[in-house]
């Protein structure tokens, strides 16, 4: 039942600038979606009236057979519906419409790993490359993601996004690096930490994203240096099972039950979070901010009250934290401005700009709410 | 410096299936996404790795021109970071992914129409035509969007979700009318009214969606009809000028301060909502969560406790309702499967497959949380 392709021959450039009374290089131009920012509005507007009119319509298929210009950027995603990612979707987006370009789009998270063992991002990247796409913007890089090399050998573009792989040292370093745009994860960390210790906290806890992405390794990293910087070490630290709620909530459970009473000499690790009834640590900085809110579940359960007991900070500030309950104080990173310069960056490269940098850092801030207070007296 | 598309010769199906020693029609099936499903996992596996090991990549431009089957489907969203949208394009994509299809994805609101006139939604489909995309899957539809029959016209494949145009009644029924999936928009509204009146609530007001949307139209009737069979008018209506927080803010607002004292007896309207210092109604119902959160803004500004001075009822359930202060008790629609049964009713489409129902209505359900209450004895 497969119908015709959505091609037909019919009105050509020059019946629209015949009909409209302008040169055909000015329809030309107006109908290339990467030129069409040349002409000026009025006279844009009534060149794509006249082509709708006369029923023109490019011939996309076969100028991305010819040419391998398919107008479209694959997107890999883990899941679009963890809130940090509709923002940084929104700005890719809004870069690529303005070139006409679109996004095409997989979410490959949560199980969807094809069997013996090939990852999900790596196998919709492939099919990606197939149909074809010009470049591709990911935003699921792991640290040691083999499977990029693959891709970038083949001459694929790539521009990382909000997670990178490591590029720079130890083993991996004789890989060519990848275009990335991604937040100061470190002084993220930092600017919750000093907000902490300033607020009189010495007590402070890490939930920690996932090791083996560059955002679970670096706001670590961070939030370690960050305490080291004022001579205080870590009251606990658990590394969480993933980015979202429930992950955060059975972390914080563990650090909470791990050590029913004691000193919480053990250190760092969970066991260490909990003494005489009530968690060891006044502050915690969790590595997003769904670990945040699993965190705010758990306390509750544990009788807990935030910020009074303990006062939480997430990161990513993902929309609506200030409705929640308590508004969320969260390390505000870029997600629009990190979407919009991903595409840019790679459009540069599919257009052959020059000299950009390999590597944009966007510096985060911090956005203060209620679920962070002064240490209070009576501990 | 347009690169040469990625399509290359290379190994055929010929040389995989003798690679592993089994029948090309086998290799065949596995590499078309549309018939995968029927090799077993492991043979599946094996024939992928094989694939991958040999450098073999299907010509998906080639067979778009010559087939039309791009194995690309269009979406069109109103704007994917309203948190009512990621769960519905999950559903989507989960779909089209088990099938081999892409989403080609366009954000159509917020200021995004092209000079002249022309929808940002009919610019974004005409150009996804041009690609050649296979169907689309809108969420954007307004109720009286004629640029839809045109596209309906050219014989492009559609499916409505969430939202539909009116095709049944008045002028508009000359149209041949599309295919959609959505929620029962009148069913819910009753649902939400029903709860306030069991809770003792006589004076209920609605926060109206856009009339021009479906949803907007639907659910006003649906509250009114709704108060109608227990015998009971509106408090008061408004309608918003769009679905944001900011919108249900300012309609509240206006609500407030419409008529600082008097009995409200200007009847459904603004400037009914506020009577001798206080609102005039105890249960609020919004058409959807956003403006339910900037009516609680509103409401707190005001100095109104929610849910002891008024009590507040989102549509949608959109995530993290239960996080929110108060937690917001919202008629729970069903994003995801909505997304879910519309590319799978699509896919049906592409594929001629006979006797779908042109519409599916789901029914909703009430997640009672803490921003509705008893309506007060002081009152």
């Amino acid at each position: 039942m497969a119908r015709p392709p959505a091609v037909r021959s019919g009105p050509t450039i020059n019946d629209i600038a015949r009909h409209l009374g302008v040169h055909k290089s000015t329809v030309s131009r107006a109908m290339d979606p990467e030129r069409r920012h040349l002409v000026a509005e009025p006279l844009l507007g009534r060149v794509e009236a006249a082509a709708r009119e006369l029923g023109w319509r490019p011939n996309r298929a076969a100028a991305a057979l010819s040419t391998g210009r398919s107008r479209t950027v694959g997107v890999l995603l883990p899941d679009i519906t963890n809130p940090v990612f509709p923002p940084m979707l929104r700005g890719i987006e809004d870069v690529l419409d303005v070139h006409g370009y679109f996004a095409l789009l997989a979410n490959t998270g949560q199980g969807r790993d094809r069997p013996g063992g090939v990852p999900a991002a790596q196998a919709a990247a492939e099919r990606m490359l197939a149909q074809p796409v010009e470049g591709f913007i990911i935003a699921t890089a792991q640290r040691d993601d083999a499977w990029l090399d693959a891709l970038q050998a083949e001459g694929a573009r790539i521009v990382l996004v909000n997670r990178t792989r490591d590029d720079l040292a130890g083993p991996a370093s004789q890989r060519p690096p990848l275009p990335a745009v991604v937040s100061d994860d470190r002084l993220g960390m930092r600017l919750a930490v000093d907000h902490l210790v300033a607020l009189g906290h010495r007590h402070i806890a890490h939930l920690a994203g996932p090791a083996l992405l560059s955002t679970g390794h670096a706001r670590r990293q961070g939030f370690e240096q960050a305490l080291a910087a004022h001579g205080l070490s870590a009251a606990a630290i658990v590394e969480c099972a993933s980015y979202g709620i429930e992950a955060g909530d059975a972390a914080l459970q563990s650090m909470l039950d791990g050590s029913g009473s004691g000193s919480g000499g053990e250190g760092a690790g969970a066991g260490a979070g909990r003494a005489g009834g009530r968690p060891t640590f006044t502050g915690l900085v969790a590595a997003n901010d769904l670990l945040a809110l699993g965190a705010l579940q758990a306390l509750q359960r544990a009788g807990c009250s935030v910020p009074q007991a303990v006062s939480v900070v997430g990161h990513n500030d993902m929309p609506l934290l200030a409705q929640m309950s308590p508004p969320v104080t969260s390390v505000r990173i870029q997600l629009y401005e990190m979407g919009r310069l991903a595409a840019q960056r790679l459009l540069d490269e599919i257009a052959g700009v020059p000299g950009a940098p390999l590597t944009r850092v966007l510096a985060p801030t911090l956005a203060v709410r209620g679920s962070t207070g002064p240490v209070r007296d009576d501990r």
